[in-house]
């Protein structure tokens, strides 16, 4: 008989950090269901609001909730532990390993993006270093889209599938209405969820009419253009911006003309109407339009109840639970989870164990063939990449509207 | 045998006005279907963007819409005929009949808020004036929920339910990372849509915090009272805030502080920021939080696809059918339709023709009773006022969270 491979037994510590998401949650439930079955695994603890909770040892027993609770938990908006967004030094990655082998934690889940994964690997480089047999797990989370070896990460599906059905809206409210209507969305050096907004389009003439991304430089001047063009033509326009868009030397719109309105100098960019408003304005004198409204979608982006997309609900799931199924395999100590995808027309998706390091830091923009060589739109490359992601959405009735001959 | 009342025939024209709904088509669709029944109703015009359309004798023949597609019209938000924000003289609206006599018109409706209703008064007395056998009908309409004689309003409901739902979200993203919000709710004189986010409260600690309606003077200094006091008792704080929010003697914040910052003295109050940035400035300057942020919920709340009231929606079909039925039954010539409710626990309503006047030009209020004596919150006799006209709402899940005692 074969001995079989001895199993490291010990604690597990989950926490999430960075912005929340809609399905977050997901995540957490998926690791802490999967973990419940493994005979290895201990304690299961979840540290509140991210490396802070762990610092000060505010750690909670997530082995004592119920599976109804996590259910409920698993379906509802936003990091259920608390979240923290306070980028952490060596020194505090060093404070947080200590923790973890006081509470004998053997098992340790981080839920976050590229800084996330950042400090999961820092933490994991301490344990190599200490000789602490661990295993160390990132899971991919981000509204941003950005993470690196993903094809797209959890979170992005729903919050893409709120921006669209802000836009389907927005559109018809501004068919009614007619006028510019500028909306500001989130994802400050990746365009995906700005770019999602391109699903409300259902008919011909449909917003958003214009698209300006963070991976294009953006020009005042041509934006006015454009602006001008749609409108003569269309006799209104529905724009989607990106919070993140910046001029050719790669300076934030947002923060050099707001600069130039507060001489106090304390911009604040994000949670701010500021940027919404510079570009109607700046509409308003150079285009000659008068109705020019700006709405920017700000923080019902990442956490809206009721608008979640079921592919990103199952995936956020799957990932939790492939990272204990990963970190309990025998095969990999450490790593992330990556979403992959097969390429084609039928949307299948399966999640791979990639090294830290290779979603650590760096983010990932919008590949080239998404973007119109005009600039100021997406590719139908976009829509086949984003539909099946951001899942079925309400179809939008229109009238016939047969003329009536004038008498 | 007695003869019967003879009945008046000709044709019907219907037109949408003011800000649009999610459950505008509705009553669109629920006085067409009830037209298409009815005899004496020949052909049914609609009009592109309320009076314009009248007075540019842009029509469209909605009886030749399928069954198919004015139930997809009926699901879809934001007004299908287009609407128009221009308010009428009296000139105009004797230029409206004209157009309306020419096109054999004898069944009105206008589908809108107290303006709308004013409008179609002034039409009526035209049509008194040149005794013109004529039905004019003001159909109502306003996520505002301010129209006289009303329970509430169609487009209300939905309104109120997207707000809630924001809330619910936005009291976890600030629960997640701890801070201070404030979200600006659209509502220049009448609360009531504010007032709505305190349905988002499912734990005992969850925000919205503090509640400012503009029916109570608003006073800087007390805001900053207020938040210290939460943000000192939970360590965080979401507020929700009028858009309309007025010092005590009646001139808007938004005006008054945004003037100081604009020196052109162009200040635009919706679709903008501004006032959402103005209050997270204070806060930031004056009670020393960092982190402070503003989100204007803006457009999205009166069009965003996805989340209806199923009894608003209801009642916004009932209302727009009940208009037709009032006029061609026989017993009156004009009027406007109101949602009546029947006082208690069980939630009963029906709907009433009320004179024109009645709805017409002002505007109702909250009631004292909805609202709290600390001028910051509603009661509870709102919440059992508004809860079944938004309907169940989905239940947040939350950790039992049971601490691991520290080593």
């Amino acid at each position: 008989m074969a001995a079989k491979a001895q199993k490291l037994v010990g604690n597990m510590l989950i926490a999430q950090s960075g912005g929340p998401t809609v399905v977050i949650n997901q995540s957490l439930v998926g690791a802490v269901l999967e973990a419940k079955k493994r005979k290895e695994i201990k304690k299961i603890y979840g540290s509140l609001h991210g490396l802070k909770g762990i610092l000060e040892e505010n750690l909670v027993d997530l082995g004592k909730e119920s599976k109804a609770t996590l259910e409920l938990v698993a379906q509802t908006p936003s990091s259920a532990l608390g979240s923290v967004r306070k980028k952490p030094t060596p020194e505090d990655c060093r404070k947080v390993f200590q923790v973890l082998q006081k509470y004998n934690v053997r098992y340790f889940f981080y839920i976050g993006g590229n800084d996330s994964a950042e400090t999961t690997h820092i933490i994991n480089e301490e344990a190599i270093k200490e000789g602490y047999e661990f295993r160390c797990f990132h899971i991919c989370k981000t509204i941003d889209n950005d993470l690196r070896e993903n094809d797209h990460t959890p979170g992005f599906g729903s919050a893409a599938k709120f921006v669209a059905q802000a836009f389907m809206g927005d559109n018809l409210d501004n068919r009614a209405l007619p006028g510019v209507k500028v909306n500001i969305i989130m994802g400050r050096h990746a365009g995906f969820l700005t770019a999602a907004a391109a699903l409300a389009r259902q008919y011909p003439d449909d917003g958003p009419h214009l698209i300006y991304l963070p991976e294009r430089p953006f020009s005042m001047e041509q934006f006015v253009v454009d602006v001008k063009r749609v409108y003569a033509d269309l006799g209104r326009c529905v724009i989607a911006v990106s919070e993140g868009i910046a001029d050719e030397k790669g300076e934030a719109i947002a923060s050099k003309f707001i600069k130039e309105v507060d001489s106090h100098g304390n911009v604040q960019l994000s949670g701010s109407g500021a940027l919404g408003d510079v570009l109607a304005k700046e509409i308003k004198e150079k285009a000659d339009i008068s109705r020019v409204r700006a709405d920017t979608f700000g923080y019902l982006q990442r956490s809206f109840v009721g608008v979640a997309s079921t592919v990103d609900q199952k995936e956020a799931r799957q990932a939790g639970a492939a990272a204990v199924q990963f970190a309990t395999g025998g095969k990999f100590k450490s790593g992330s989870t990556a979403i992959k995808r097969k390429p084609g027309k039928n949307y299948k998706v399966w999640i791979e164990r990639t090294e830290l390091k290779n979603v650590a830091k760096e983010t990932r923009h919008m590949p080239d063939n998404f973007i119109a060589s005009s600039n100021n739109d997406v590719t139908k490359a976009f829509i086949e990449y984003v539909k099946p992601i951001v899942g079925p959405l309400p179809k939008m009735g229109r009238l016939k509207a047969i003329k009536v001959p004038k008498k």
